[in-house]
């Protein structure tokens, strides 16, 4: 079995990997998402799952991955919420030098905004935080760090020069296992979250209902959020994760319920968490 | 009357304050949220009002600044919807150069994705838009470009080099006028939004209780979105937008209702909506 990853090996979504299917599983390094949900979902697939970051604490859901969820059909079979902490790693041990350049993806920038002022240090933009330490440690370039996880230093032979250097220590990321229909969607009581995505007729009240299926069987929430479908305004779609399995009959009857009343309905999975023992 | 706003003139900030405010209007020029939010609403304010992005359509929701309007006990007295156009910009007219360094904002870095890549440029990240064409102005280094909006060129005498250049053309962002408590809290029955944020208890059907407020007095809703809150979990803070003006006496009793079921309810403004014309 092969998981496709946005990103290379010693990436945050390569972490989750190793955490959910074991250190030495084979993984299938994709440059982009779209690259990635085609190479697990699409016609030619070559990978039999993926592992997909979905949401950030601090900047809420990533509607991209969402979108190519719905578009490929995927399963949720699992997810886990891991720690992200992001580190200065030079090519061999030094003391941070002022000014000095940092390869850095945009995200991982945005998010050590106050270390990087704070050094006065030049941001040359990588497409993701493992790749930035391939990249330094291939061709060593002088007065250049990059900023990526301690794993990656480590893989790549590279040196931590400063740890945890976000501004934000609560960062956690929501990480997804993904994978074909039917063949992935364990129907145990093992699971604990079941997530929908839907869209609701615009008409008064249709939110107040949908909602009814689920609380009138009490069956609890996790997540609800609304957006806007593009080119369609005054029409939302949503994401709503229940808590329970679909393998409870009281979470398939919700689920069934809310079939009646929405214009719409994706059932994305049933799924376990996968607790992060670091956090 | 000035008006705060994050990135220099020229930002989109500063065309949504324009569109607000008026073509004259003066600009308070801000580095961070933070510091808007401290200009315009802490002890020692000196600016009278603030635009602020709250909400991209390919992005979501900006929860660093729901966080600081929560936190100034900011109220909402406008919103906008601007479209959010990127031009690749040159101090002189010319043909884009393969490999040349552009200066940008990592958020607009991420949106033009497709086109740094197909003309292979080089990024050096900058605060914001429009700074970045001011820097690129004042120092004109060679083969350099910024990423920023065709106001932006305008205003500080550049070339525009192309236009519309982000991956996806359908990037609107929600900007938000916001400014001190009672003073700006127009309860006229122009106003066709209110925005509300609350914390519920966290017990089975308390968010459909609470959707119930809304919908058994025939209240629509515009938004509502679910966000855990940091280090309470299982604890939800939502966002909630109903259709209406606080003027109504319907939305007053809603609101009203729901104070009864939330342990926390901040009522953030009920406002009229600034039409886009060029959208």
């Amino acid at each position: 079995m092969s998981i496709a990853i946005q990103g290379e090996r010693g990436s945050f979504s390569h972490e989750v990997a190793e955490k959910l299917f074991g250190k030495s599983v084979p993984i299938v390094a994709c440059e982009s998402f779209p690259e990635l949900f085609a190479v697990t979902l699409g016609p030619r697939a070559r990978a039999e799952a993926a592992v997909v970051p979905i949401e950030n604490a601090l900047y809420g859901s990533i509607h991209q991955n969402f979108d190519l969820l719905l578009r490929y059909k995927a399963t949720i079979f699992a997810e886990a919420y891991h720690r992200i902490e992001l580190c200065l790693i030079g090519a061999a041990p030094s003391r941070v030098a002022r000014g000095a350049r940092v390869l850095v993806h945009p995200v991982a920038a945005g998010q050590c905004a106050r270390f990087v002022k704070k050094h006065r240090l030049t941001i040359s933009l990588a497409a993701d935080t493992a790749g930035a330490v391939r990249e330094l440690m291939q061709a060593r370039p002088a007065d250049t760090y990059a900023i990526a996880s301690a794993h990656a230093a480590k893989l790549y032979g590279a040196s931590v020069l400063a740890r945890g250097i976000e501004d934000d220590a609560k960062n956690f990321t929501r990480f997804l296992a993904i994978g074909q229909g039917a063949k992935k969607l364990e129907r145990t009581k093992a699971a604990h979250k079941t997530s929908l995505a839907f869209v609701l007729p615009n008409t008064p009240g249709s939110l107040f209902r949908a909602l009814g299926a689920f609380t009138l069987r009490d069956v609890d929430l996790a997540k609800l959020e609304s957006r806007p479908m593009r080119g369609r305004p005054f029409e939302y779609l949503f994401y709503l994760d229940a808590v329970g399995s679909l393998a409870e009959a009281r979470v398939q009857k919700a689920v069934a319920h809310l079939e009646e009343l929405a214009e719409k309905l994706w059932v994305l999975g049933s799924y376990p968490t996968a607790v992060d023992r670091r956090s």
